[in-house]
């Protein structure tokens, strides 16, 4: 069995929409981040870097593993199942670009978006949040070029889209407008419409209050 | 052979060490990124992102292969000479762990450090530097707990080591004094010890002036 733990934030959300897609068995520790139970000694232990998403999976390869960093889950999901994971090496290298495109960039750069959209103190905001929205822009535009070309990121529908998924779902919060990005809303809508991903956006990832 | 596009900066070193350490042979396009090359057609075409390191092998194991984002360079080099990569899936997942954390925070952060620290307008800095700065420091304390009680990132040394490395070589950059994480110091004395390492941060990644 998979144990995730995650909350409903983009980061977490590619998790769960990948272990739907891949229909592996799972149940969820929700760790919210808002009171702080990323700093738990017990959720250091398997996330020293005190963030979500992990996974432990008791039936790893070589015995119970625990992993963090999504997109390293990613790649082993990928790996445990076959799926959404190309088998060749040159195929594994194109997914490996775009998935370390959302890692490097479009996740650090539209969080920061989340991050400065959310100061009251017009000082602090306005420099901030006008180089995040313009870098975040610049990352969809790459996006969209791309996606005018073909269906997904890389030859087939991969861990790289559900990774970059995750972020486009938080489109409104960014402040971008999709119909600005055709190709990345065309792609958008596609995966939408998949049940696993519909699936993977439906689990509670957040306690819902008493 | 390896085509390496690259310039003297934090993601480029990455991928010289890692060149150097494996004992590829390469040769060098430099991508001078304050003169904007990055954005030439030619390059846009292998990194479509604008960003180096890229790489084109002309002996890719299906043909010749290209491929940008420094985390997919170096995951792809270790799979090609089975060096500073493991065979089995759990321990890749120790290593992809770190290299993530690298790609998606480690990098990044301190990279904002260094656009903010350059700022003139305080109005503009303040905020921005003092933000990036204490993420920055929490990263190198994650780091040094890590480093504290094991030689390197995971259990041999491996690519993610050599991510981590091309940004630790920039601590004055971002302002981080090394004495204040001695675990993290220690194992950045014991990869700058190493001649391929040192090869690869010798090797000329940015024009002479003529
Ligand atoms: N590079 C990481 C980023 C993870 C991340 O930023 N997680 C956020 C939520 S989306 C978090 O846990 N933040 C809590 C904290 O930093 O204290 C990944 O892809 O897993
Ligand atoms: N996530 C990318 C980051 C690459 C990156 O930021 N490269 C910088 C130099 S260190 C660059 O090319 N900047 C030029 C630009 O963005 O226009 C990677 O790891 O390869």
């Amino acid at each position: 069995m998979i144990h995730l733990y995650a909350f409903d934030t983009p980061n977490g959300r590619k998790i769960s929409v990948a272990l739907e897609e891949m229909q592996l068995p799972y149940d969820v520790t929700i760790v919210d981040i808002g009171k702080g139970e990323q700093f738990a000694e017990t959720f250091l232990r398997i996330s020293p870097n005190n963030k979500i998403p992990a996974v432990v999976d008791d039936e790893g390869p070589e015995g119970p593993l625990s992993i963090f960093e999504s997109g390293a889950i990613l790649v082993y999901l990928g790996q445990k199942t076959g799926k959404f994971w190309p088998s060749s090496i040159a195929d594994q290298a194109e997914v490996l670009q775009w998935l370390m495109f959302q890692v490097g960039g479009f996740g650090p750069m539209p969080g920061q978006v989340h991050h400065f959209v959310g100061l009251t103190d017009e000082q602090d905001r306005r420099y901030g949040l006008e180089r995040f929205q313009a870098e975040t822009r610049r990352l969809y535009a790459v996006m969209n070029r791309h996606l005018d070309k073909r269906r997904w990121f890389a030859k087939e529908l991969s861990i790289a889209d559900f990774a970059i998924l995750g972020w486009v779902w938080r489109h409104a919060r960014h402040r971008v407008d999709l119909a600005d990005f055709p190709a990345v809303a065309r792609w958008y809508a596609d995966l939408m419409e998949r049940p696993g991903v519909q699936r993977g956006f439906a689990i509670e990832l957040r306690r819902q209050p008493a």
